[in-house]
């Protein structure tokens, strides 16, 4: 298995003013092309300190990917140093050139400073890979049985590079190809996963099946690379049935996708709208669902009854059930959730009503406490309360978030 | 100048599964120090490859911190490694025992695992930080002119520390003082508030002036490295009275808070009650609001009318309005802010209707066309409609949320 190592150029990076995202964009598509990434390095513009990591980096693997320091300006050493490295002359690339004043001419400006110049210059028999986001291009080289590979830093032309140019490129020198699936899990833990799953992970060596923890929820990464696609493709659906088996009553996409989009298809599938009714989530059950493009075709609108005279007056929960019971408890989600239903055009409206903290908690109702409650028109009603572990205000509350999605999938999953 | 590198261990962050966003962190806290950050390294759980770079970091600068690889499985290797290099044997730490002891009794476990145990053991004779955010503690250690400190890697525990111990712990290594202080700016553009901010950023040597894009908005951070704290304070305080002088119009806060915190501040300061009424946001200003802590005693409720008939039901928009101005209009925000008010105990309520994108631009109403209104009960009313541009759905929708909250400041401000 080739080997590879991520250095990230930008003195911007060191200050802190900028977090290093594209290393961990970049580890993952190496990983998935079969490539084992060893190190990332981060190195500002200082040209001794910088060299010194390329060198190192070319020692420690097979393959350097670097990031940043390919602009106009003197503090941009990047190619220069890869080219010093490898005992390349940098010359002019006509291809650039061309590119550059093409860029040039859209935006207005006639005259090429000699900075603008130094990008068109490339280490000599260098592959370029030209900018489809910027200006500046990326480049492979060669060297010694290394390959120095140098990408733009801002994420968005990292990307495209990545995309469009890089990832081929490797692809190119592997004669193996591989095929992976995200498998998405909510109401399990990662080591109750893990322990469900190791009759499938035991003794696993392709396809590979890695648990791993997020925000309030689980994934799974099922890989297999073998000589072709199709093999690859039918080892990891393999694997899938069997995760299915396994833990499938608490996966809610096999294809990586969130839980709201997930909810949002299950939805428009079913031809059904979805009305809310929020209390601790302020807003953020119904923002979620929206955040899914399209989603106006299933979501007609949600009551943030954040005070209790708004569960009141905008969803009629009586004065007795919040005297007797409490704003947080599962007679009020339940009345909070017909309410909505009732005051909505919806056939389903979920409510949830909680302590998100740090503060409101009361005797006997600790931060983390949350009722949930679903009405539909077809006369059905499910209320439920739970403790959830206080890990802080934000993630209390995308977990009620989480909570909600999948009360409704598991109460549509049998309709 | 104290130099630093920082070393990030886990084998996650190589796979790119994680991104690391604790090096950034660091590194910020650490230049308002006064130590200079040479070097980021990312390993993974390789005690080979581990030891090496501890070594090679120990051999660039001064002070060596690492995160990841205390907690209590085989994989975490961090101290071990560490108290090897500083040649110490590890040995219990009765009050690491204890506070475990504690945090297992509270969630109702008897029993130690050999596991738990191992993050009972320090390395001799080191500093040790406890940690109030979970369970593993972190440490400093002075070897041969050098300091390692190891912190957690879960950015909640990290931060928790950073703050409780690691920054005291360094500041009292200096003799120099950092005195620092972030301004945030909505209305503005980055080079534009540069520009602005020429007459006290030229010929600047201390305090320092930093503006920083943020998403949506931007940032100034005045910091200022004297013999004592009140030195460094006058400075930085002198620099913001003239920062302010340039473009306090477009500055929320002056203490680094977000603006729904200074919204929520304000309101609370005169004793105001909020409601919302929202369509393109779908509940994220609601969310936004509720996301600061006792945000209940000047947050009523919000109206989430995603589709027009939810406008009309809720709010009493007029389909008179709807059909000669379409949902995106002013219009539409004016009668949808005088809804929420009227069907509200607030005493000002605002509204938000835009176009969020990828789909719904319509002739004439591109994505990022947004409309806005504020009603209040004192009889006032204002509107206003922008073309924002178009940084996807989800930076659209985050632009909305400053929109109203701006909205609301510069209401305020004159009242």
């Amino acid at each position: 298995m080739p080997s590879a190592s991520i250095v990230a150029v930008g003195t911007e990076l060191l200050f802190g003013q900028v977090v290093n995202s594209n290393a961990a964009y970049i580890s993952e598509k190496l990983q998935l092309l079969g490539i084992s990434v060893l190190f990332h390095f981060t190195v500002g513009d200082n040209p001794g300190r910088l060299k010194e990591t390329l060198q190192r980096a070319a020692d420690e693997s097979d393959i350097v990917i670097t990031t940043g320091g390919l602009g106009p300006t003197q503090d941009d050493l990047t190619k220069e140093l890869i080219a010093e490295i490898c005992g390349r002359p940098l010359v002019k690339d006509e291809e650039a050139l061309r590119r550059l004043e093409e860029i040039m001419r859209s935006i207005g400006l006639k005259n090429f400073t000699e900075n603008n110049m130094k990008q068109c210059f490339q280490p000599q028999g260098a592959e370029i890979f030209y900018n489809e986001a910027g200006t500046a291009p990326g480049f492979a080289i060669e060297h010694e049985g290394k390959t120095f590979i140098a990408i733009p830093g801002p994420p968005r032309e990292m990307k495209a590079m990545m995309q469009n140019s890089i990832i081929p490129y490797l692809a190119k020198k592997s004669d193996a190809v591989i095929f992976s699936k995200m498998l998405r899990f909510y109401g399990i833990g990662e080591s109750a996963l893990e322990t469900a799953l190791l009759p499938i992970i035991n003794g696993q060596t392709d396809p590979t099946i890695a648990p791993y923890a997020k925000e309030g929820e689980c994934a799974v990464r099922i890989s297999s690379m073998r000589r072709t696609e199709n093999e690859a493709k039918a080892a990891v659906e393999d694997t899938a049935v069997r995760a299915r088996e396994l833990v499938g009553d608490y996966m809610y996409s096999d294809e990586d996708k969130d839980y709201p989009q997930v909810i949002v298809e299950l939805l428009e599938e079913k031809g059904l709208k979805l009305a809310a009714a929020e209390s601790c989530t302020g807003g953020l059950f119904a923002g979620a669902i929206t955040s899914v493009p399209g989603s106006s075709l299933v979501f007609d609108r949600s009551f943030v009854t954040y005070s209790n005279e708004a569960k009141v007056e905008m969803l009629d929960v009586s004065e007795k059930t919040l005297d007797e019971y409490g704003a947080v408890s599962e007679a009020c989600a339940l009345e909070m959730a017909k309410g909505a239903l009732e005051h909505s055009n919806a056939d389903i409206a979920v409510a949830v009503t909680g302590i998100a903290g740090p503060g409101g908690a009361t005797e006997g109702k600790p931060v983390g406490t949350i009722c949930f409650a679903l009405a539909a028109k077809s006369g059905e009603i499910i209320s439920s309360g739970k403790q959830i572990r206080d890990r802080g205000r934000r993630v209390n509350r995308q977990v009620c978030i989480l909570e909600l999605c999948d009360m409704i999938r598991r109460f549509l999953a049998v309709r």
